[in-house]
């Protein structure tokens, strides 16, 4: 069962200039900022009251966020639900038919258990899952 | 001040496909199904615990949910952040220097308040603001 919208992904061009707007515009709070290199990214974290945004700027343009940005342009990357039982809401995503990018949960940026649901299973929508 | 995700926008090609698909795949809830002729849209509104998915799909290729599918197929269209006061929350906003696609709230189809922030001035994401 789904408790709610964890967070949305938004892809950016430029991660300093996006946390400020995000946070002069809407109030926003910046909780962490980090880098994965494996992912070829920047990543800010910034509380909206009950819930996250996750700014992401490419750190190379053939990670996946940097294709994402050549293809799409700067925009909404993913919607992540937080699950009390990933394991069980992922084994119902796949009972369903979605295609799993992730079979298994594996540690997120945060340290929580992530998996993500390919967007072609659903609507084209990048999907997490995320343990709370 | 933003209480947390309201919920995401989803733009679909086929509502009664998408409504089953977030049903059995994700647990997620139907409450509400709806037409708007005006914004050439049929909505369902899918309750995911705290949050809401809204799937839309368009009725007409030349409304903004049609013109949207065409140019970038389905996927996540918006995101709308639930505030408490949407009036001090738009003032924030343009104060911060965003164009205002609603200068003045108005009502949703779910009869509450709501306002639209142009994607332009938030990094290519389409915001709305809903009175909670």
């Amino acid at each position: 069962m789904i408790e709610g919208i964890h967070h949305v992904g938004i892809a950016v061009a430029d991660l300093d200039a996006s946390i400020a707007l995000y946070t002069k515009a809407l109030g926003a709070v910046l909780v962490q900022r980090t880098a994965n290199d494996q992912e070829g990214l920047e990543a800010a974290f910034l509380r909206t009251g009950d819930g996250e945004v996750e700014l992401m700027s490419p750190t190379r343009d053939d990670s996946p966020v940097g294709k994402f940005v050549a293809r799409r342009g700067p925009g909404l990357h993913h919607v992540a639900f937080g699950v009390k039982d990933i394991r069980q809401a992922l084994a119902d995503a796949g009972a369903a038919g979605c295609e799993l990018i992730d079979a298994e949960p594996r540690r997120g940026m945060h340290g929580s258990l992530i998996a993500f649901i390919h967007p072609k299973s659903l609507g084209g929508v990048l999907t997490e899952l995320v343990e709370v």
